[in-house]
């Protein structure tokens, strides 16, 4: 399988990549979109071919003892084969973004201004274990007009080796340039680093995965980055809560997938409301399996409670574990969440207008839940179709990047002569 | 005047301005204007310190033996300081971003999501000898909503600590925090590599001055950057240029103003026009005092027209200084600006609609401009009221950057109990 462990030399596939992506950001919608049910197809008809891949990375994970969880991350099967195809299909729906007019404007000496959606050119992705990522991001890179550069995890070689030949066979078949999906080589951290370094050739690097990942590529890169993921998410159950939702948005936000960014980790409670509400929710959580971290108010809640120390406030536990406190206001709350929060979403729930008004001003966050679960910070949910990753950075993009945060703008401006 | 050279302690400044940042985030405009104003008549009221200090830097800096073009950039006079205090009122006059809710959508399972625009936080300016970028620049983050940590050149430290001294005065007798204006030490270039480096503590960090400071920013920094200012900007006179309005084009882009980043720097002319349009351009320019370096078309046009060189197609002159050649047709233009280009503004000259289509949508720019002078491509221009700098990068922001490009968003989302 010689060609398809991927490319080594990062600078041509970035070369390659650049050709495709100046005829990418040409091509009308239509063309995409066959390209991208073509993908979808290609996946559906090769499935024993990357099934087998599949196997072959899930026993050489067990084999080298990888965790349980992570091989399950890595493991694919019909169901979400067909997945990713379905995937592809639905992107392939959603409305492209390319030629959008953000801004148009008839300047006061008549000149006609239109500031439109392009796409970026050559997009990197850096990823860990999960092989749905490599049609997801492909298809997303294609349907924005981009060429994109994969640097999967080496665990997932075999699968992602399979996946990217399908693409980019369906995508010739298409007539349509295969090097818009180029897979580089994992077996060594060379082609991350090169990737980090095309400044020039590569316009965007998004990291998708742990924590250290992504503190590796910002400190590296000397192309532009967009931060993803990490969310150290609280939830501030205001002295003005319905406690009966307080509780319910506390198990959701900590418990309806514990290991997304988008969980909860940390609970703060208002000293009005602890008496009532902190032996409640102590109990209800113990009851879902959930350790908690608590000051000295939860501990006398439940001998179940273990101490807390600003370690575990400061830690995203992607798992069902959380730290706890009681605040004496809102502004204990807002100064605690300045400490220890990462900007991803933070939550509060009240009754109060002027509480939330408060919260929503002070708190410097992607996305602010009042009365809602932290978990509703989601491309999907957010209503953009799709998401690339979530942006925890300022810069071009904050919260769920969708089709539109793969573009940038290039603006036309039109004359019959005009000089300055 | 020890208390007036800049702090040397970046982290530190940077902290006391992430303190003032969080205040002015939730400051209502009338208080910023209000603040605007207070700096405008400040800087008015010192005109004698603040000339004073200008001129112990001019003159430091002609004893230095510094170019005479550098000198007059360094130089404030009665015009040039009413001009900084009427550009802080006009932005005062600007409406303000923060609040502006650019997206909001009512979710299919009635969650209320409103995308808001919020301060950045702080910003960092590297920046060269011009000292009315210091009041600018204040100014601009200021009615964003973010603190501001100047570093100016040394060879403008007088004048900078002059009128920052002014700027935080006037902040102070407003009632608004003194850190969100600051001046970081000059004397060393530790406190620009501190600044760069001080991820967490800047949001963002904007070079403004030549091509190896910004090249210096973009490698150094793990502060998000947007990169400013280097424009090779080219004017393409198709076949069916009138080549009346070519040559207006031609001679507006390239002498109005010949040392800024909008000016033309490259002559590309189709071969079918070539003949009529080759003599007359290179006269005129001539006759307006630019140097044409040319190919063999335009070297056979006058004995004063140089050789040409690649090296020419790719330097950003910023003098009355041109490269010039005939190209074969479109395509061969647009090859052109894709080897030699830096993205910023790119013109054509033609009666052609599909050939301004072509055009258009061919060249990776941030600006481009039919039958418009590259000139055009400024933030006052374009209806921005006023800009920061002229982004080349495609990430955040692309072309002129106005107070809305000085913002990030959050993502309010509303729900009654809403739980996933």
């Amino acid at each position: 399988m010689s060609d398809t462990v991927g490319r080594t030399d990062v600078a041509a596939a970035a070369r390659a990549a650049r050709v495709a992506a100046r005829l990418l950001a040409r091509l009308p919608r239509a063309d995409k979109d066959r390209g991208l049910h073509a993908m979808a197809q290609g996946l559906l008809d090769a499935e024993t071919e990357v099934l087998a891949a599949n196997a072959d990375d899930v026993s050489a994970a067990e084999a080298d003892g990888t965790a349980a969880q992570l091989v399950d991350r890595l493991r694919l099967d019909h169901d979400r084969l067909s997945a990713m195809a379905a995937g592809l299909r639905k992107v392939a729906d959603l409305p492209d973004p390319v030629g959008e007019v953000v801004r148009g404007v008839t300047l006061p000496n008549g000149l006609e201004l239109r500031q439109r959606r392009v796409p970026l050119g050559v997009i990197g992705i850096i990823y860990e274990a999960r092989p749905n990522v490599t049609a997801d991001a492909a298809g997303l890179c294609l349907k924005a007009g981009n060429a994109v550069l994969l640097r999967g995890s080496g665990s997932a070689a075999r699968t992602n080796a399979a996946i990217v030949a399908v693409l980019r066979d369906a995508l010739s078949a298409a007539d349509l340039p295969a090097d818009a999906v180029t897979l580089l080589d994992a077996s060594s951290r060379a082609t991350a680093t090169e990737l980090m370094r095309a400044r020039g050739l590569v316009d965007l690097v998004v990291p998708r995965g742990g924590a250290g990942l992504i503190r590796t590529v910002v400190e590296q890169s000397t192309v532009p980055v967009v931060e993803t993921g990490v969310g150290n998410c609280h939830v501030y159950v205001d002295a003005d809560a319905d406690l009966d939702m307080a509780r319910a948005i506390v198990l959701n936000a900590k418990t309806h997938r514990p290991s997304v960014c988008n969980a909860a980790e940390s609970l703060l409670v208002h000293e009005a409301v602890a008496d009532k509400f902190v032996p409640d929710v102590v109990a209800l959580l113990r009851d879902h399996g959930v350790t908690v971290h608590g000051d000295e108010v939860f501990q006398a809640a439940s001998a179940d409670v273990l101490p807390v120390s600003d370690d575990d406030h400061a830690t995203e536990f992607c798992a069902l574990e959380m730290s706890a406190r009681v605040v004496i206001d809102l502004d204990d709350a807002l100064d605690h969440v300045a400490r220890f929060g990462t900007g991803h979403t933070e939550a509060i729930v009240t009754g109060s207008l002027v509480a939330a008004r408060r919260f929503t001003e002070g708190v410097d966050a992607a996305a602010v839940m009042v009365n809602a679960s932290t978990r509703f910070t989601d491309g999907e949910e957010f209503g953009l179709g799709a998401e690339i990753g979530i942006s925890t950075q300022k810069l071009h993009a904050r919260g769920p990047m969708g089709l539109a945060e793969l573009t940038t703008t290039t603006t036309v401006v039109t004359g019959d002569g005009h000089l300055r």
